[in-house]
């Protein structure tokens, strides 16, 4: 299954915003980072709707990789995955 | 070439810092993002370098692809690298 990267950059005020919506889909690895998999279908609907939030001067960056054993990660400094785990 | 994608979270008054190096090495993508190409024997400097210069509190993520063609790239809104290609 596809595994994606988003960043976005939005102002500070709108942030909840995006943080919710892709709660829904992702996993939220740091500020304004999440990750996951995704089918291409869920993904392709994030990627218009991710869009159709965006005020100008905001922008989001989705990276795709064809599965998750194409990335490796590296986290230095605090790790907001480590508290995931005793959610 | 091994291919990454560095965001980092810190402190709004060591954002700078952070640009400079990362600036020496890769592309300036979006505001805590960059993405760009490195030999293994750099990218093991740098997750050093950038482990070092952290405060308590910040994070630095690094993904690391074997090469650009596993990772596609969506960005959404204002594309900071379409600026890059006049400069």
């Amino acid at each position: 299954m596809p595994y994606v990267i988003v960043v976005y950059d939005v102002q500070a005020n709108r942030t909840s915003k995006f943080l919710k919506y892709l709660r829904r889909y992702l996993t939220h690895v740091q500020n304004s980072v999440f990750e996951g998999e995704l089918t291409e279908g869920t993904l392709e609907e994030m990627k218009t709707t991710l869009e159709s939030m965006l005020d100008p001067s905001e922008s989001v960056m989705v990276y795709r990789m064809a599965s998750e054993k194409y990335v490796e990660r590296f986290v230095f400094g605090e790790d907001p995955m480590d508290d995931q785990q005793f959610l």
